[in-house]
């Protein structure tokens, strides 16, 4: 059987992981491409490609992924056989028609989203990727949804519990904390758009088999991580709570945010202003503007905070359940490190983390391990292939069971 | 002689006040105009007067400011004997030619701006107005700068301990502080593009015979004024001290501007982002925006804080000098207060302060009181005919000095 081809769409921080780590597993995999509406920065992170040694064919294309014949085309044309999206999060929908239409297996780390629109009713999937599902059953695509960390590893670690500790689970907490630290007087860790659009809307958690709504830093609390020591994170909404609530519909499911004060005074003033608001404003000479594109401009790119990130970053699940009547609990995590994120690939920690997961996804999707023919989120699928394949590619897993703290 | 014809340029908070106030006097004055590039608000403010019941025939004019030629064929088709300008402080300068080639008299309350530049070199004046001089003087047309609250009646406070008390002026403090409250979480007093610009460029003081920079906020000290207690205030740029240090060359001259710990952090946050540039960002759409315009637009329009503020404003001067060889001081202020602002004429306290002075200007020029032809700031005319004049016009000075805190 003639290997995959592979088409990475976006050239953000994320794809500049995505394509070193595909480019360093490039013996599983036929041609490598990587397309992006600017074509010029999917050429720049070629050269930082050929910077590291690697000389394979890897092959720029412009396209415009809101187009999704434009993009049915371009994998026709490629004879794709794997999708990796890690463009802008509203490129979903028309990215993923395009691999339906053209029998390409999909793959991305986040939820669609409306540009016009801010945290949608829940769960969130419900309203764009899960209508395709029949359709990716029918084509016979396979289709992974938020293969990136956060939603991506920690819903596979979710899914070890299932499989290793419980026979019943109670409740997933999923805890990111970034202890690391970028230098700037301020930034976010990944498009300022789309980080503050995560926090601007209602924070949904599911509890009591319910969908619960809370404000952005009303509920705080104190979490002590391995490495990372004392941080306070914050439940905040996110993708995960919105696939995992469906399979694990007895538990509590709960999304925690590490951030410190300076972050939560720049975000409350801006929010309080009306800043961040993704509806568009008329200044008093008459251009109209949406204030958090305005935000995004004058925010530092963060692809260039790379060089001086230090610091790690712990990102695990605390998850709580029964076997055998007996109840227990387990906390699976991974450690990451900025500066050894940026020696490897470039990047720092937190793209580094989201962008090594989908690699690993394409792989066991090119190996026929995870090459579903439908619609799955991580959870759906076996989670040791997954994680024993990621410490391979620089993400491995420890567990503090009862046992202690060890790999898995 | 026939009574001057006045023209109120600008249709903002400042305006209505001015229009309030000019309507009140409207026996000292023949036909009374008011100009804006949006003409609707100009209607607007003479709604606000049938509301007062004044019946007086107030006329509205669309006009583009920045157009010299077409502020001249107004004046000139209106006959119009004194123009107040509180308009923008973009449009100074053509707005002055317009008056120096019509013959009609010119007041302005705030000193000239170029969009594109924060903060230029001291003496601001000598930049744009101070280059008319000669043309205001040739052409036997009185130009009175600066002639709102600061700049102006502080300029007269100076003027006044001049006259009265010191043969010789060591230092003059002047003290901003509005210890109102007007229940937004946030909010600037005057257009916020104008407030933010005071506040982003060097700090200039005049110390010693020269010109000393500073950052914002980096000087604070606590005063303790009249009504308003205790309140601390940061050095700050200001018009005044680029004309007060040309007449008081051996005396150290300085503006301290009241600010709360939530202003400042505000303001920290925006400044720190970028967001109070007035340099065009480029979003990642493509479009050219100048940050400080998209702040302004979401900011509550200063003209809408006015039904709701409460409490007080004090603003004087600190001079100290000698008399005789006599060392003394002596603290010249005003307290005005919100809600009688507002009940009087529909704005603010902050309005109020900044709208009443050049009315008081305009009818002493329309005695002749203050029509000297030529172009003059505040402090190079006698002061008690101007300060006697506000009293009666809705702001009394008070004195502190040897024998006690009484009125002029």
């Amino acid at each position: 059987m003639a290997k995959k081809n592979v088409l990475i769409i976006g050239a953000g921080g994320v794809a500049q992981v995505v394509a070193h780590k595909v480019a360093q597993q490039a013996a599983e995999f036929g041609d490598l491409h990587i397309a992006n509406r600017t074509q010029s920065k999917a050429d720049a992170i070629i050269d930082s490609l050929r910077l590291k040694g690697h000389d394979m064919p890897f092959i720029s294309h412009q396209l415009d992924a809101m187009d999704s014949e434009a993009v049915e085309e371009l994998l026709r044309k490629l004879n794709i056989g794997i999708v990796i999206n890690v463009g802008s999060a509203f490129i979903n929908m028309t990215v993923l028609d395009g691999c339906i239409a053209a029998g390409s297996a999909y793959i991305d780390t986040a939820i669609h989203e409306d540009p016009a629109k801010v945290c949608e009713t829940p769960p969130w999937y419900a309203n764009y990727e899960w209508k395709r599902r029949d359709d990716a059953a029918e084509a016979g695509v396979t289709a992974i949804l938020g293969a990136g960390f956060d939603p991506g590893v920690v819903n596979a670690y979710a899914r070890l519990a299932e499989d290793e500790y419980f026979d019943k689970i109670d409740e997933i907490d999923i805890v990111d904390i970034n202890a690391g630290s970028h230098g700037r007087w301020f930034a976010t860790n990944f498009d300022p758009e789309i980080n503050f659009r995560e926090f601007t809307g209602t924070v949904y958690s599911w509890q009591g088999g319910e969908w619960k709504s809370n404000k952005m830093f009303e509920v705080g609390r104190e979490w002590d991580l391995p490495v990372v020591g004392k941080r306070k994170a914050y439940l905040s909404g996110h993708d995960e709570v919105h696939s995992l609530s469906a399979r694990y519909k007895d538990a509590d499911v709960r999304f925690w945010m590490g951030f410190g004060d300076h972050y939560i005074n720049v975000f409350t003033v801006l929010q309080n202003l009306g800043l961040l608001s993704e509806q568009p404003v008329k200044t008093a000479e008459g251009q109209e503007v949406v204030p958090l594109k305005v935000v995004k401009a004058v925010l530092p790119d963060p692809a260039s905070l790379a060089p001086d990130y230090e610091g790690k970053t712990c990102i695990g699940d605390l998850v709580k359940g029964t076997r055998d009547g007996k109840p227990g609990e387990v906390f699976i995590y991974n450690v990451a490190d900025h500066k050894d994120a940026f020696n490897e690939v470039g990047s720092q920690g937190i793209s580094y983390t989201a962008g090594v997961p989908p690699v690993a996804a394409a792989v066991l999707i090119a190996r026929g391990v995870w090459d579903v023919k439908k619609m799955v989120n991580v959870e759906d699928l076996p989670a040791r292939p997954f994680l024993e394949l990621l410490g391979d590619l620089g993400l491995p897993t420890r567990v503090i069971d009862a046992t202690g703290d060890h790999p898995i």
